[in-house]
């Protein structure tokens, strides 16, 4: 089917290289997705078609594949060159996607919300992992403060596995300050602590919850840690733990599925 | 400090080198880790000394690192060429470390067992990951098919964070023979599936319990399917999910939460 698909200009692929910087990603409103899974399930989760920019294959890929045909005018095909210029990732499979960006909208909380808030979390893998997780819990919003990686890093995209537009993300430059503000909405801020105390013990959580995960290897900085209402801790089993600590996206998931049903 | 090191050898550097591939570590009984941190957590967790083999420095790096003294006689330093040579990811950070294989014994489980069983997980960091939430959760075994990543790839050690030595890793040619074994030794098999029942309504587990995890895209195979006792589901909140599926090693550490707490 070649007569779908056009081969990409020199202006697209000038602009494009450069969404590999989170500096031009906020400039344009655009991110790059790669591989065949990370494209299709991007795809499948488009809140508009036009979130879909283009659609760039390898050369070499593009003959093989023929799912994209709904896509006509989006189509391009790149040379190897080319290709490896926009490719961030190792695991590209010859086919990459640019979309759009969440649009920010102002965010009004439900009743019942759940939210989850990154401080300071750095691996851009644990981001797109927790952004999954999230969605799969139902929560309304991720909110990160600015120590955090970027949502649209190519390997943050990549373990959302097509969640990026399923949960509002919600950069903010101070995360305490926002915290304190949702504090007054009714919020009860908890955050995950080696020296909270088991998430378990805690019975009721009113109906609009805030999730605190902290930096990897440095947990949750002080002044959120000042402001929490609750320190959360997933307790270890046997006498001692025969590790340090849970990877981040690991405890995320643990403490949500806890906050998220009781 | 350079005397506490000398300069690695041709003959170390081409027996190492090899080490990327799993033939060659199976061979050798050792393995790499790379980077300051996965290296210090091992070493803290090093069941013996010798299971330290060498510590290895790019010539850069060495200069900068005091830590290391206490292990004279098995500290070498690289030049950039051959550090290179040696480093299977872009995380070193000037330092990686060849480390003993967990030696195999004959698992002889307690009469209160949790297991996990990893059917087909094709990710190292999902298997390291599990490893880590494993030794968390007070898991005597992890149990690998023959599809599943080899927990001593180098992404997957690093993903282990220093858990590599805290739960025994049994690597089994026939993962569904070891799994009706095991039941006949009074074990209960729940099987982590989509088309499962959410794992909290089970009630009481036993006291010998397994918990299989499956592939990323395809979930466990029908051979492991067919003979499990119980289906597990992790339930999404609201009406539908946002998203298709979970992390396999976020679905892992949910449901080791829930296994290890009844």
């Amino acid at each position: 089917m070649p007569h779908l698909s056009q081969p990409l200009s020199k202006a697209m692929l000038t602009r494009f290289s450069k969404l590999g910087q989170k500096k031009y990603r906020d400039q344009e409103g655009l991110f790059i997705a790669e591989g065949l899974r990370t494209v299709r399930e991007l795809i499948d989760s488009l809140p508009e078609p036009e979130m879909l920019v283009a659609l760039i294959f390898d050369e070499g890929a593009y003959e093989s594949m023929r799912w994209f045909s709904g896509f006509r005018g989006k189509i391009f095909r790149a040379d190897r060159d080319a290709f490896a210029r926009l490719a961030q990732t190792t695991n590209s499979q010859g086919v990459l996607g640019v979309f759009k960006k969440q649009v920010a909208e102002r965010f009004v909380p439900g009743t019942r919300s759940l939210i989850v808030a990154l401080d300071d979390v750095q691996d851009p893998g644990n981001v797109g992992t927790i952004i999954r997780t999230a969605a799969w819990f139902g929560a309304d919003a991720v909110i990160c403060g600015e120590g955090t990686a970027d949502l649209y890093n190519a390997k943050a995209v990549r373990s959302s596995a097509g969640s990026i537009y399923a949960v509002r993300y919600h950069p903010v430059k101070d995360l305490a300050a926002e915290l304190e503000r949702l504090q007054g909405e009714g919020f009860m801020v908890a955050a995950a602590s080696l020296d909270g105390q088991d998430y378990r013990s805690y019975g009721q959580w009113p109906e609009r919850r805030i999730l605190v995960i902290g930096n990897e290897a440095n947990g949750i900085g002080q002044p959120v840690l000042d402001l929490a209402d609750r320190l959360v801790l997933i307790p270890h089993a046997g006498e001692r733990p025969n590790v340090e600590s849970l990877n981040a996206s690991v405890s995320a998931a643990i403490l949500l599925a806890g906050l998220s049903f009781v």
